[in-house]
């Protein structure tokens, strides 16, 4: 049952709530047991000692901790490198805050649709990047482990992305939700703001839910120097003014407890089981993958898989992309729902999605173990 | 102990967390068990079948949701009619989001230095409000009841803003998170959105923290008609995604049981306790005051307070007005923290507020008999 907090986060959360005033506003840079735990944990992994007065940042979620910082240091017009795919979010969060989204590919090897890659294989053309930097450039937004792809930037790329931005004085915003979760042979998650004088320039963002199997919680963080974090406090200040009080406590228990005990290696030993689950079913059927270096999800390539002609499609997909219609079909042919990854491109984009599918398996189990029986009925569809 | 939620709310979220599904991302309108039963509560309040689908929104506290509301009908430069004195949080929130407010006092009676008055003699002068009211005006923001006033509108004056509002075709958002606490002889809390044809032009914002006492779960929630919320939800959904999830199961739990017990009844009964034992010692010390009508604020009127000679302030009190430099003297001096109103004032207003502060009863009993205790130590200073 990885799909649920582990006990000594669930337990705590409950002691809180027992707690008078841990059901009352919090700090709105968040409660001062979790920045202090935050501090304890993060202060390693960001190979500094981490002040939790003034660099940690408590967020009612990762996701509004990137709308904080977007909202803190966007003017109308300002535009901010995303690369594709891109968690769909960030688009409206940027657009929200008066910036524009502008797009620099990650592009997977040539021959993708013919065997499985891994995930580091989709890379980013530096000179590209660099092509799509102007004036008008604020922010460049990073996001490792990557959702939907899986790839974790190894510090030859961060650093190279790292540059651009220093050239340009641009604000780097990294998406690290998913930094307890790579697998091996990775043994350590490279972090851009460790690299050279970076940490100057960056905020990362961590999740608790995505930590503790809690995503209901909306307890998140964004780490980085106080003369950046204050700008993101002040717009969140207004925004949400604090986040909620019991499951911050949990949270902090959560990673207090982290220190004892190997629980996100447990985590991972779990995930690993999962993915191999998944990804032996999809050898068998001869599908080729991206195999993921962290984070939850297998985009798989569907090119192989012929719908039988004559399958009806609802009128509202007309619209979308090839890879909406294989979500659909999918969905109500095999009873697998996979997420149509075009959703993670603008639309200009759309057909360099067309052939890929999304399947995550943060998933229990028994689930998985369905999911693999339904996905068996692929069979006869695959050429 | 009113200080905490009330047992059944309390044991209700410790059950959801054991729920391994309420621990995970909710609706992004808010779990089907709260919007039911926010329904359930509030149909009848609002004298109609209340659709949860469509016409109820859970936000991450009811500020998130006036942040929302915001971002969903504001285009830059959209003018915000808000009445003055205002809750603090209106104003970031509307200048965040392109809009600029525009200022309308609420006026207490020209004796109000020598009496003690009723919240309800803060009076709103329509036409000074019909004079502020251009061609860029979209909304108004209505309080009630009122902080820090404590003043529930009646049925009159609200039709009178209604009118107002019908005639330039704006939205008016109305902040009720104290709907629950108004004080005898109040029978009834009048709403806005149920006068005439308002509820087509009206958002109403509820709040889950002031109605069970847990500020701190960021729970609360927008009524009103599908064609208004539904800009609201779009706006939120990228702002936060969802809001706390075992929180919401305890929401829940509350409403339901309201409809069984006198629980709202039972809170207002400990809060006129309350209010009591701190109006009768401002008698006893014959400092004029604003009898609230709802919320648990008191207002006091301290023209009559004398600072000793040769107190001295911190220089950053310089730049503010004379009620910070009364609340810095209370704070030091006499042990009692009040909040300066002028927090509440844009800066040109100012010295509209330099003779008030305001007082919060929203405290354990020990803690406001402490209050007393200390604040008796003013006679000496009271001419």
């Amino acid at each position: 049952m990885i799909f649920a907090p582990p006990a000594i986060v669930q337990n705590a959360a409950k002691e809180a709530i027992d707690v008078v005033e841990a059901n009352q506003y919090s700090h709105p840079r968040g409660r001062a047991r979790l920045r202090n735990a935050l501090a304890a944990s993060y202060s390693q992994q960001f190979e500094r000692q981490l002040d939790p007065e003034t660099e940690i940042l408590v967020t009612a979620g990762a996701n509004e901790g990137m709308f904080a910082t977007f909202a803190g240091f966007l003017d109308e017009g300002d535009e901010v490198i995303c690369m594709e795919p891109f968690f769909d979010q960030y688009i409206p969060n940027i657009t929200m805050n008066g910036g524009k989204p502008v797009y620099v590919p990650l592009r997977p090897p040539t021959d993708a649709a013919d065997r499985v890659i891994s995930s580091h294989e989709w890379t980013l053309d530096i000179e590209e990047l660099k092509s799509k930097i102007t004036s008008k450039t604020k922010m460049i937004v990073i996001n490792t482990p990557h959702n939907p792809i899986g790839k974790v930037f190894d510090e030859d790329e961060l650093r190279a992305i790292g540059k651009v931005a220093e050239e340009h004085n641009l604000i780097i915003l990294s998406d690290e939700v998913y930094d307890r979760l790579y697998y091996p042979p990775l043994d350590k998650f490279p972090r851009i703001a460790n690299i050279d004088n970076l940490w100057e320039r960056t905020i990362s963002v961590g999740s608790g839910g995505k930590s503790f199997a809690a995503t209901g919680w909306r307890v998140g963080w964004l780490i980085g120097p106080d003369h950046l974090i204050k700008y993101a406090f002040a717009a969140q200040t207004r925004v949400v003014f604090c986040v909620n009080s019991p499951c911050q406590e949990a949270v902090a228990a959560g990673l207090e407890n982290s220190l004892v005990q190997p629980i996100f290696q447990d985590q991972i030993d779990q995930y690993i089981k999962k993915r191999t689950v998944l990804s032996t079913l999809f050898d068998e059927l001869n599908l080729p993958y991206t195999m993921p270096e962290g984070a939850y999800y297998i985009l798989v390539n569907t090119s192989k898989i012929q719908i039988p002609k004559g399958f009806e499609f609802p009128e509202i997909l007309n619209d979308r992309g090839d890879d909406f219609k294989m979500c659909y079909w999918l969905t109500k042919h095999i009873g697998v729902c996979a997420i149509p990854p075009s959703e993670f491109y603008a639309k200009e984009h759309w057909p360099m999605a067309a052939n890929f599918a999304r399947f995550a398996f943060c998933k229990t189990d028994e689930v998985i173990e369905q999911a693999v029986e339904r996905l068996k009925g692929l069979k006869p569809y695959i050429a």
